[in-house]
């Protein structure tokens, strides 16, 4: 029996990681709307690894590569120039079985990038199970990782938190002196019996009205699937560990 | 009629404020506990000013100064040395009429000095309805900003935020585009019926079990008088604008 409970906490924007973070914890990125779930779908179907890059120039440098796939977005619109954008359906309806993935997008290759000394796994609703056994079996403290948008908070990322901050507060392995954790907890709360609602006067639906987006951000909040693969960055990319 | 409306958002942390500034906004601090309590106390009992300091040391050069009084908190405690700390009931309970106080606190005053460029406002529950009648009346954008703990957020503060947001979008006067500031009116909402209650858990009722602070919190939360001065930043010092 665990006798110390390990620390947990939410980091609500990546200007602030600075104040949560500590060198031996592990760091789980949350960009739900939509790189983490697009990271979660494209293993789930079949990607070998993920290259999370910060710029589209860092991105185009592999265009001429066989069997890699760059996809680019920024304020949540496909990039000139290439293969995908960042939708989970792109990765659903192309054969993607043991390629590469160059990614880049507004705010969770950032973050990726920003937490990378530590270790570093992404979440979303698609892999939240298998990312609560993992953390548990880790015995270490956690920072949960928002990307926010621009540095700024999101509501959507928070919301996240919460559902993930709950799942493993119960498993009574945790503990927390972290009032972002207890304001992401609440606001999961808050909109649990119907996220996309909740989200309805948010940010990020008041720039993506789009129907694509829209349809993107229900299976975000709702996937058709779950994954039990952990992302887990490793040197340059994110690579697929099983869990279970 | 006013046709155009200013944006209001709110700021979840001083290291957050340069995504949400813009030069030409009011900053509205809030440090509820409880240095923006405290200097609404401190007005509304007769000081004449008050002169935030960053440091012990440049409070500590006002010392010998007739009619100055020299304040300064460091992690919830008076310094020793000091005649005054960040206790609203010391402000009550000694004849302060005409003096200068000088103030250092672990985050409120910080977050005065950061964004002194602009116009800043300091807010409480003692003087939220006064704060709101002077927004009204200024048609400028608002920025609420938390002055957090050390940079982190807290729930204090952004449930202030959250009553603050309430006053002044049911004004018409403001429009938002802002998740801080659903989630503070979120938060706000949840915690309302009972705002000592809600703040149980918060990390700073953790770190601040005193009587004295206690205390404290309860009058910051629910104050026993109402004051209709705005504290105004004017070249180095808070001045007091009477308003209605």
């Amino acid at each position: 029996m665990q006798l110390k409970k390990n620390n947990l906490s939410v980091c609500l924007s990546p200007a602030l990681f600075p104040f949560y973070n500590n060198d031996d914890s592990i760091i789980v990125i949350v960009d739900l709307l939509r790189a983490t779930s697009v990271i979660s779908t494209a293993f789930e179907h079949g990607i070998k690894d993920i290259i999370p890059v910060k710029s589209l120039d860092e991105a185009k440098a592999y265009q001429n590569i066989p069997n890699h796939i760059i996809a680019a977005e920024r304020n949540t619109k496909i990039v000139e120039g290439f293969h995908f954008g960042n939708s989970p359906y792109h990765y659903m309806e192309t054969n993607i079985i043991d390629k590469t993935l160059v990614l880049t997008t507004t705010n969770g290759t950032k973050a990726i990038h920003l937490a990378k000394e530590n270790i570093v796994v992404t979440a979303s609703f698609i892999n939240i199970n298998a990312i609560t056994e993992y953390l548990k079996q880790q015995d270490k403290d956690v920072v949960i990782l928002c990307s926010g948008w621009k540095n700024r908070f999101n509501l959507e990322d928070t919301i996240f938190a919460g559902t993930l901050s709950n799942f493993l507060i119960d498993t009574n392995l945790f503990k927390s002196n972290c009032d972002s954790l207890l304001a992401s907890q609440n606001l999961y709360m808050s909109g649990k019996t119907n996220l996309f609602e909740f989200l309805d006067t948010s940010a990020y639906r008041n720039r993506n009205n789009s129907l694509e987006v829209i349809r993107d951000t229900k299976f975000c909040l709702n996937p058709t699937f779950k994954s039990n693969i952990i992302p887990i960055f490793k040197k340059d990319r994110l690579i697929p560990l099983k869990v279970g």
